[in-house]
């Protein structure tokens, strides 16, 4: 249980980061949807170790395989599944930490729940298992671009080095460039190169960091969410909470809305556009009661250090004794992963949406012609 | 779809706040958990309006009627359905306001998805809807409670005043009080002070405010929650972000994980007890890779301010034209629902841990008896 | 768990025989389909024991109240509870029979599955939770009226009596009358009469018979159904066999096709008409590879003889030892529920039809207008 | 959607009879479960076309790969993915034939549905698929085989040819040999040889014959099944009905249980051993009120005869135009495919059967231990 994700749109991902291979199967893409392995590589590529300076040293070649699903570049509506291979699957190096509790690691949990924890690297626990999840976002995201809604994503802060605020209207900071321009994938130049220094210190150290990840899905009809249990903010959350390393999660404003009066925080309307609301500003993110307005979906993740240090760290053994964990001289480690985490946002906003984008079409029997009820226009959209 | 929360302890709720009746069925509670009427109608007076001078005037006298699924006070492992009738379910006073998109509201969502919008008041996205998630919480809590695992929830910040933090080490604010002695359900005298001249100002100016809360979960076995897509985080962050008007979620330190390096963030473990693990800190708000460690479960949800108030505010007709939204000058409204929402917030703790809880049972062959593998003790905690 | 049914058309029972209540939540019901309160008890009456000589004299008066989910006729969006009190709830007549194993009966195998056992009567077990299926399926059937879709059910054998049968084409008995003109429900007034005798001859023994139903959904469009696990017979198979006493089930000739050849069961097309399949025969009850072709889907249901005689039985007491089960002399039965079941049958083909058409909408991406490669016209059927 | 089931033992297939591979991934197999992949292959081998002169000639060398899930030949508890390659997948041999609706074949509902039809050979809809059934099963299997449940099936009947009735105590037909020993898996000799003969000749004439198989649980404990929605009967109709050409079910008696009167057909109980009811008959299959009783869990499945015939058959173009389906002389066919189904039942149960027997764990609130109101030792059962 828990390796799946998705209501109609659905996957389900196998695999460990020492095994033969990881995976994904997608059911429930409906058929017709453009399925390129280019553009699954690509966004692959976004994600992967080895990117730059600012990340680890270790490889991964992701390529994926498309097996099944897939006629002539489209989806036939039978389930997708994509398999990656671990190509370069050497057991981990850290020899003779088996019975330690890892510090900020797994290893103690799933062994209380599992009775047995795979030790040779992260196993199922490990982030590689997020390439399954940018594979199948990318499909996603094919299908939301034909309907016109584009999900992005950027780095707002890494450790303590925030982008500066933009205007109160968006929420966002202040971009002057494409995200995807540099390697720390932050839109603010001046901020990235502080950014980047903030990493290359952490790393020399040692150390790790951590950040807080943007993400904005435009293009979004009003409509999509559940009420209640499965809204569109808490289907969001639950997704980018399930990013290993994430522990926080705002929609909007997100917590900023809490010192907030109700007549600051209440976006003023001005207009309705193709059946998708306008508002003078977008505190609330682009959701009422849990379902879009049609203003830009968006919100941030906060991203913890990672866990894997090169420091020596105090700990116990299972048995419950004091002990040391000391990585080796010469372990590989990431000192901040949350660049390579935004092609993982953007992937799991992807899914949430075009899962609900699914699902709003059983929201009411007429789906299309002439609605009187409804907002001008909003007939259409789903 | 949307009305239903949990895999095995299921909950699905039903009712608009002016219809005949609001109501909850939970299905999947095991037979032999002890359901007390009295703690449902104690835990839903908690939440109720009217409690205070901090909260709104009106009333809602909720008597829960436990219409199936127990007898001689336990469950039998039949749906339990419980019933709140709505004795004073008048129609809301914003007579004229009906083909306006009211801000910060549901109406213009919900008429998108739905094609319709019952305007006689919040209908089913009304907050009165959360009675139903108290008093299933309250049978959930009694689950739990037997098991040893005990939910509490209390107000950290109002508006912009916060309680002081306390030591590192935990994480919570400086509690000096038990929570439940004041109307605004904070562990600082001080500050409860202080949020109360706040809220009764935002009052006064026809405002309102949001805040936080914190939650934390004590006696939890190691090795509850589902890995990587239901993750005891992710399952958390999804229940709390489905309370109407909650914006955020951190699970820990939350957000302010983001500026931490790992050899700070990193929890020093410092011993197994029964089963579950001790450590100096615990920042990671009781979890490692999804999965309990058998430290606290705790983090925070962020509330925006409510969106009905009493001052005039610009919108637009549902034409997409720009019109006035005017309360009548005797519509009550709540300046803050924090407070209230404290009793909210532990329902949804209790009734993710419950299935969690009762998940965990599926996880390996082996439930009892001597286990060799695992950490100390673990063998029986689930 | 196991108290609810369906997918995205979803409902919940709850209640007890000898408890407040019995009722029904309906979440994913989509927004502007009819609910008639009216037509929710004529379905009810048509199910309630009491109705004629051949079934128990025992009066159920059974009153459903809509309390939510429904405004001006019509569904919301919202969850549909409907309540019906339990009247006549006094304790069953079996007095110092508690500790006995009931031949036939669920109170061992759910005392083994809870520990414990509502004794009072049937308990949760009771075919009185069919009336819930029964007011869903009402609504079910609203929402299949209105696409054209109709659904109907009749008996085509009580004990050894059967219809006779009518020509090979249709696989259905040969019918001279509508079968709701006779308490029976059977469509051919010879066999009718027969089952009557029956059935009071069986009464007067303390007997009791069993028999089966057929059941026919026309109007359906092609392309209904999930392909391998939810299949349309599938799903219909599960369906039925939750009905109590329902112990067989076959999809158009059902096990009779055992015994044909290829070349004699594979339904020969003939024509497409309005995306329909014809065919000259309909040996498959109106599907192929789990998918509706627009032929009428149709099937059978064997039911048991009912397990509850005014006969004395040998069986066992909860220790294992040898005892009889003595009914009192005035203990009320029925001697034979099918034509009862009837209206039941109809409500869960009602019920898996309506899911399955609005989960048909998630399966393309292109809902309507041409359809280049699809059979002529289909591409508007759902 | 539909290529999914099970609820926490969950298996989720994909691939096409023509494409790269297909294969099962299985999440919520418990940790410590033995995983062996000779035990799967010998399993896949019972299922595999070319076994025998009595099936096609047509070859598929089935190696199963285990990718994932599986350390030291125990489960983890991660999801274990299963991948068989399809090594012969050249395309089928019907050329010409793609524009015509194939009688008793899937291409009509499935174009209807997807809009597109993989016309390379069955796709999707395939029974090649169900290999991946018989490979997650295998791993079912072994979890039930370690609790001491075991799972058979065997050919009571193929075409008109029915294996002679035993005593009315089993239901079963009279066995004289292991199923196993003949190429039709008949437990009766001389049915078996009669059944050869009959599909010898069908094959000789081009045409197709169907059966009847029937499945057998021993060792099951009580309490397993959910009441209501989700019976073991009911779950068990649904999975034996997704199997390919599969049209009918019956538990226990099935319609034959029809004809009887209540007093013959309940089940006289003579004893409780190991918290399982004994009884002098079977004739509910091991159930009551959807929840096993402790007797062998038994019922059928019938099949039609396949529909790939090599006949020349009367049909339409996807016009609707008359056309005639003709095989090409050297088409290869299966004559009937009951036998080689015998594995697919087998796996079926065991999969229902195991993810139930996990479900149970949730009932009630104390797993083991005394236990003072249920049956003699049932406490101990699941």
């Amino acid at each position: 249980m828990g390796n799946s994700m998705g209501t109609i749109f659905r996957i389900t991902t196998f695999g460990e980061s020492h095994g033969k291979a990881i995976g994904v199967v997608i059911d429930g893409c409906p058929a017709g949807v453009m399925v390129d392995e280019q553009a699954i590589a690509a966004e692959l590529s976004r994600r992967r170790p080895g990117q730059s300076a600012v990340t680890t040293s270790r490889k991964e070649d992701d390529t994926p395989e498309v097996l099944s699903g897939v006629l002539d570049g489209k989806s036939t509506g039978a389930p997708i599944a994509i398999l990656i291979r671990n190509k370069d699957a050497k057991s981990e190096q850290y020899q003779g930490m088996e019975g330690l509790v890892r510090p900020g690691h797994a290893n103690f949990s799933w062994l209380a729940k599992y009775g047995a924890f795979d030790g040779r690297g992260g196993g199922r626990a490990s982030a590689r298992e997020t390439a399954c999840r940018v594979a199948a976002g990318a499909i996603a995201k094919s299908l939301l671009s034909e309907q016109g809604i584009h999900v992005r994503a950027w780095v707002e802060q890494i450790g303590d080095v925030a982008m500066p605020a933009a205007s109160e209207s968006t929420g966002d900071g202040a971009h002057d460039c494409d995200p995807e321009e540099n390697a720390l994938r932050c839109p603010n130049r001046k901020a990235a190169s502080a950014m980047e220094v903030a990493i290359l210190r952490a790393k020399e150290e040692g150390d790790s960091l951590g950040g807080i990840v943007r993400f904005s899905v435009e293009g979004c009809p009003a409509g999509l969410g559940e009420p209640l249990y499965e809204r569109m903010e808490s289907e969001l959350a639950k997704a980018m909470l399930c990013i290993p390393a994430a522990k926080a999660f705002g929609m909007g404003n997100g917590f900023d809305a809490c010192a907030m009066r109700g007549s600051e925080h209440n976006d003023v309307p001005t207009g309705i556009v193709d059946g998708k609301l306008t508002a003078k500003t977008n505190h609330a993110g682009g959701v009422q009661g849990g379902i879009t307005t049609g203003m830009p979906l968006t919100g941030t993740v906060g991203f913890k250090p990672t866990s894997t240090i090169r420091k020596e760290q105090q700990t116990i053994d299972l048995q419950g004794k004091a002990a040391t964990f000391a990585p080796p001289a010469d372990a590989r480690h990431d000192p901040c992963v949350v660049s390579r985490a935004v092609a993982v946002v953007e992937a799991m906003a992807a899914l949430v949406v075009a899962d609900f984008l699914l699902r709003a079409r059983c929201a009411r029997m007429q789906l299309s012609g002439t609605q009187e009820q409804g907002p001008s226009g909003s007939g259409e959209e789903c």
